[in-house]
């Protein structure tokens, strides 16, 4: 038997599985998209934010069904509250990128006014909510996949697992970047929902409106919620239903960090593009609670145990989201249902690929600045940032996977880290108009710098507020695995970027004489282990760099050994001087530290150039048969001052074996 | 927030966990037990055959026991088989101690006469063997320790897993080593059992023999097995007992594989030992079985269905082991009990110290012959070949945690290893009498030889039956396991060796001139990354060892850091020229293998030096906020021919953070 899977057949067998999915490298600076116009800009940047039209209403009326049927009416005005909030954060923004119309996200503006500290917070919420929003995006889209498909149902977790799968794919090849590709998922899910809900509300008013396959059950009110949506009880409800609702305001900011990619003028068209995102989000999300309230949808947090038919608890019936049974109540079964079944699931992967392009350039900008590691501002084969592309995916499949696709979890994690920036960002811009105010003396100037002011401090409260709702109604929810992950995140970029001020202090250099000072000496040593081809082209090697002073060196570990190799050595006329050194415990690296340390304090100028023999081996199993000595000497080795480690390779037959084409170069 | 667990903290802690858990280290060749004279050597060379009686005849009533209660009737009888064959090995055994004097295993005896493939089965079928007598003692102490306290009772995987964890501990330790250590279990059980045996007898020859716990049981037979133990159905059930208690055999090699430790005249010590131990097995094996059928013991394969009293079902009964139930029948229940429980344990955890002790020794002799990989060879601290005990340890955990302990699975793969090197060595005896046959003339000699053959034979023919026996009636049952394991170790311990032949024909300095040609001359080349103190050093570095010529080479990743660095590089002035190699995809090791390449090809001779200056970081956290770009470097580099790597360490202020009393030696 032989295995002839060697490791550099490994790597070229990855090499090439990577190039099928991956695709061929691309020259740097190639992919220049063009700026967006209007009519691009506005699906391409607001797919993030109207995706959530696929699960926010889904959310609100499952939290209000805790509460009974009377509860679940209630739906549209808490819609309406989000959707107040919503168009308060639109006005914000707008304010925003007119102040800044060169386009600063929200950490960028978080760090400008308040400091790196509030920036880092910022950017560590904005990390776990780009995160988010590709775990819930392909949790909603397995929801839509399972209610098709009933034979998946209950495998979510590993439905949103591949599609995340497919999303690193697709990035990594740098798929999906062109304006058409960003804006089309977005015009087809608002065209297609746009024309249901016309159609249903004329319906409606025309009282021809259909039944939602769930509009005859009863819905009973879970334990402690008997009382319906009133007293205390029923108003934390109302509030946990808000605060649910709230992810349908998640990619509002969109907008202001995709200033660059607009057409000019930037700013306009930013505040263009974020009015209507706004007027389109209320009117799409008003319009599916009212007319699901109308054909009445009903949900139920737990379907098996709150819904009943007259009496009966209801069998075999799989709950479908919201735009399902709208689509059932207007169109009637069938095809509708799935043509707008599909087209929601574009957006939702649509939204994923704007977390995914998203999350890794607010990664380089934080690897840029010191917070975050270096390897996150490399760009791969494709010109995507390969690194932030990959750890998103890791993050995003372990939360697909631990919370089985569960919405209702992933959500209230969501809305956390949305709202923290939000918050951040708007009191960045109340303490910028604040200075402006400083240094303006115009009266009609300083008018205008206070309503904004104003309205900045309300977009900052409003989100506070909301924060507090979120926290106070779900913080035992999961809501404090969210706050969890953003402080410990913060922590964690502020002691890198302390660890790397520190390592540039320690490296910068002050004065170029006190490095650049030359070794007076070099003294070779050159480590034995066996008297072989190796060893023999190691001494070459160091004889060929004529040091000073040149010596072999051997540990003794197995008596025997070391006394066939002396007399091998006098043999064969080795002509190097070799020092054999005891070794009473049996291991490597005692005694040759010992003996280098007591060479170094003889002459402490002297350079010393330790060369270790290496065997490098074709298959990956060879590995494993060789004592690992070089590796793990040269890590100890490492850790000496003064101390060059020079690994003199010896290619065995085996690495050449798959490549038989290759000419072997003159040794 | 400050980690100040630093690698060298960490490093520093497993080091001190090491000393507590395994003691200070020894000097090289101060364990020199006394040779063992036959009081000692009797007990302590049996232990591994001697301790089955805890389990043996347990399952050998397990296993009569699906055809109901007369088949459990024929237990003495199927250990009368089984103490048949016991004999017949003992006397071949007395045969090849007294023809290798000097001490032969069965891998040496198998290698040496049937040639070094079959040697390689034999060592294959030990190694399994001998990680299953950790296994099987193990996981028979845990059934024992769940027996007395009802609590852990399910629990037998987790209690079998610390004993090995223990074992793992004491051997790494080298506890256990000294004589009496050995000999003092043995001793104990059997003087218990013999004790308890011998007053059994007489209480039996006088009618006043109490009844076993389980005598009042009626067993039903498993499905298939209703006609009991008669016609082709039954004899398989009698054949399968038979195999199943053939586990009383394993260790009956022990006193030719410990020869070397034997007081003089040592084959003749060895040849006393293995005919006490055959006489010791038999009567207490037999006398166990005997007393077993008078007091009524019942086992069951699952007591659940197949125990009932008057026709009701036995509830709330645990299944004791045989020697416990015939404790309480001979002196009753209670301290009794205890007593026997306790020296058992002590017993089985001394065989699986004899496990820990065999399966390093032979792994080192396997490894000595190239069969299995050096680091087989290396020892300890404590002088033991701590990489074989840490194998054995973690195979013997997968198979009691995989297993759940379960006893009448293991023991099947167990006798397998056995009796492949069983029948293979009495095989080499029948070629090795053979052989001296053929070269000795006289004829008392020659008549004595063909006896001697014979008995061979019959000892090789046996094991080959048995063999077939338990693969006719078990292969399905798990032995497919045990077969596919000694296979798989056999072929990869031919492949290392013929790696370790190739690399060996490969590597041998056949003529010394051809590979200590001087390279004519040194071209050093000085990775730069960025321009910081580590580089200053590395180019001292290089500049010191005085190459015929130096470069330094910068790979263009990020334009604006190579423009810095070029305009940084003349400001200071460095008297090494900067090459600057194009890199349109954005990737380090492509540029620079090919400037090698070409360098190489223009002067084939020259050697090449790559200096990689590298950080050398304190905390393990801040190894991954440094790229790895030198570790992947040198990774491809080391394929390239006539290239020595040469690393120079940087080594930050953190790795000296945990050491402030040691001071820094000058630089």
């Amino acid at each position: 038997m032989r295995f002839t899977a060697t490791l550099s057949g490994v790597l070229s067998f990855l090499e090439a599985l990577k190039r099928v999915l991956v695709g061929r490298p691309e020259i740097s600076g190639r992919f220049r998209p063009a700026p967006m116009r209007r009519r691009f800009a506005l699906p391409a940047l607001s797919t993030n934010a109207l995706s959530s039209l696929a699960y926010a209403p889904d959310e609100i009326l499952v939290t209000l069904s805790l509460a009974g049927v009377s509860a679940i009416r209630l739906g549209p005005w808490v819609g309406l509250g989000v959707m107040a909030v919503l168009m308060v954060l639109v006005l914000c923004y707008r304010l925003a990128v007119r102040a800044y119309p060169t386009g600063k996200g929200d950490y960028q503006i978080a760090s400008e006014n308040l400091g790196p500290r509030a920036g880092v917070v910022v950017g560590a919420a904005l990390l776990v909510d780009l995160t988010l929003t590709v775990a819930v995006s392909m949790s909603a889209a397995a929801h839509y996949v399972a209610a098709a498909i009933p034979a998946l149902a209950g495998r979510e977790g590993w439905i949103a697992a591949i599609g995340v799968a497919l999303l690193v794919v697709a990035n990594l090849r740098g798929s999906g970047r062109s304006n058409v590709a960003r804006a089309l998922p977005t015009v087809l899910f608002v065209g297609v929902l746009g024309l249901l809900l016309a159609i249903g509300a004329v319906l409606a008013l025309t009282g021809h409106l259909g039944q939602a396959p769930s509009a005859d059950f009863a819905v009973a009110p879970a334990a402690g919620h008997e009382e319906g949506a009133t007293g205390f009880v029923g108003f934390l409800l109302v509030l946990r239903a808000f605060s649910t609702g709230s992810a349908a305001l998640t990619g509002v900011e969109s907008p202001i960090s995709g200033v660059t990619q607009l057409a000019k003028p930037q700013a306009r068209t930013a505040g263009w593009v974020l009015l209507w995102l706004g007027v389109i989000a209320t009117v799409l999300t008003l319009g599916t609670l009212f007319l699901a309230r109308e054909a009445g949808v009903k949900l139920a947090d737990s379907p098996g145990s709150q819904l009943s038919v007259d009496g009966h608890p209801v069998t075999g019936y799989t709950q479908a989201p919201v735009l399902a049974q709208l689509t059932q109540a207007v169109l009637g079964a069938g095809w509708p249902v799935w043509v707008l079944g599909i087209v929601t699931v574009i957006m939702l992967l649509s939204a994923g690929m704007v977390g995914f392009s998203s999350f890794p350039r607010l990664a380089y900008h934080l690897a840029s600045d010191g917070y975050l590691p270096r390897q996150l501002r490399t760009q791969g084969d494709r010109l995507g940032y390969s690194n932030g592309i990959l750890v998103l995916g890791i993050a995003a499949l372990v939360m697909v996977l631990a919370t089985g696709a569960h919405l209702g979890v992933l959500v209230q994690l969501y809305v956390v880290g949305v709202f923290v920036s939000f918050a951040l960002s708007q009191l960045g811009m109340v303490r910028h108009f604040t200075l402006r105010l400083r240094s303006s003396a115009q009266r009609r100037v300083r008018g205008a710098l206070r309503r904004k002011r104003a309205l900045s401090a309300i977009g900052a409260l409003l989100s506070a507020l909301v924060l507090v709702v979120v926290l106070v109604t779900r913080v035992t929810h999961g809501a404090w695995i969210a706050v969890a992950a953003v402080v410990l995140l913060s922590l964690g970029m502020l002691s890198i970027r302390r660890h790397y001020d520190q390592v540039d202090a320690e490296l910068a250099i002050d004065d170029i004489t006190s490095v650049t000072a030359l070794p007076s000496r070099v003294h070779a040593i050159v480590l034995v282990s066996t008297l072989r081809k190796p060893l023999l082209r190691a001494l070459a090697f160091a004889r060929g760099a004529r040091p000073q002073r040149l010596e072999a060196v051997m540990v003794d570990v197995d008596r025997d050994k070391t006394q066939r190799t002396v007399s091998a050595w006098q043999r064969w006329g080795i002509p190097v001087p070799l020092t054999v050194l005891a070794a009473p415990y049996r291991e490597l690296s005692g005694p040759l530290l010992e003996h280098i340390r007591q060479a170094r304090a003889d002459r402490p100028r002297d350079l010393v150039v330790v060369y270790i023999p290496e065997y490098v081996v074709g298959r990956w199993w060879e590995q494993l048969v060789h004592n690992q000595t070089g590796l793990r000497l040269r890590a100890r080795l490492h850790y000496e001052p003064g101390v060059v480690v020079a690994s003199v390779p010896w290619q065995l037959a085996s690495t050449k074996a798959p490549h038989p084409a290759t000419p072997e170069p003159p040794a």
